[in-house]
């Protein structure tokens, strides 16, 4: 959970970031940016700011701002129907850094660390780093986590329409949606 | 059509103009610009610069590139099939000004003029005006145009897949790919 002051001050951290690269958001759309502590309480580590763009039954866009070295958590974007395969996302970074981790062959020497205390519920292993203009497209249903360097990152993701309810998290302890507390 | 030399010049002035605004696209990507003159062969007119991020059978990211004034001319994106029932598309403004053209009640003064030697081709009226931070979602066979601002724009596109080879302009003397001599 998270503190309405908290959700916030992090909401103006995001804005301040994107703005700094060159992203102009909207003041009212300051107060849309999704805070995501994944109910670990311990947004630092595990955790990231979204802002949605669009978000159509067929297509979404958004950008996500992290804190150095700061984790998005092990998921992934299930089938939902005979229309809908799950989610296909590409990531696009545009400052700061990024390691993105899927499934393939193990990386011997990983950049990143996933949060000592969480760190069996971290399967994937394949290290995919992503630098300012490097892009990743993740398929529907694959594992994925990914963590940001020592500077922070934003990193724009085109994908599909987003049912973040459908998502399946390895961590059993995760709730994809933030309590606020007043 | 565009000598080889022009198509250059431009792909040099979309690269230059998206860094300028943040966007940070790899050396590999700049050859990769598409330049479209829409064959009128007055390409500072009639055109602009693409870079595509991602086009597969469910997703399409892009950046628009447009010079002062320059028009992408009216067209749809139409049903392509029973699974596909056009393309969707949603316009970001991320610098400069555009003026987008939908269905609907006709603006008054419109801020912009087709080309004179094109204009009994453009027929919705309806204006849109994206600064900065602003956007628009224009829904499948839904007939648009726009035009940049006096200081050019760059604007980015979300969208379901782009199959542009389907696309129906008003003007039927367009083709949609440019013709490259050397």
């Amino acid at each position: 959970m998270m503190t309405r002051l908290q959700v916030q001050q992090f909401q103006e951290f995001c804005f301040n970031q994107l703005k700094e690269v060159g992203i102009v958001l909207t003041s009212d759309e300051k107060d849309k940016i999704e805070v995501a502590d994944f109910g670990l309480n311990q947004f630092e580590t595990t955790g990231l700011g979204l802002f949605v763009y669009v978000n159509t039954p067929r297509v979404c866009a958004k950008e996500l701002v992290m804190l150095p070295n700061q984790t998005c958590p092990e998921h992934r974007h299930p089938k939902i129907d005979e229309f809908n395969p799950g989610k296909e996302e590409t990531f696009r970074c545009r400052s700061g850094k990024v390691y993105l981790y899927v499934p393939g062959k193990r990386t011997n020497f990983p950049c990143a660390l996933p949060p000592e205390d969480r760190k069996q519920y971290y399967s994937v292993w394949h290290q995919i780093e992503l630098n300012p203009g490097d892009q990743y497209t993740i398929m529907p249903n694959t594992l994925h986590w990914f963590q940001a360097g020592p500077e922070g990152a934003v990193v724009t993701e085109f994908s599909t329409t987003s049912l973040d309810q459908f998502d399946i998290f390895t961590d059993p302890d995760i709730a994809r949606f933030t309590t606020i507390i007043d």
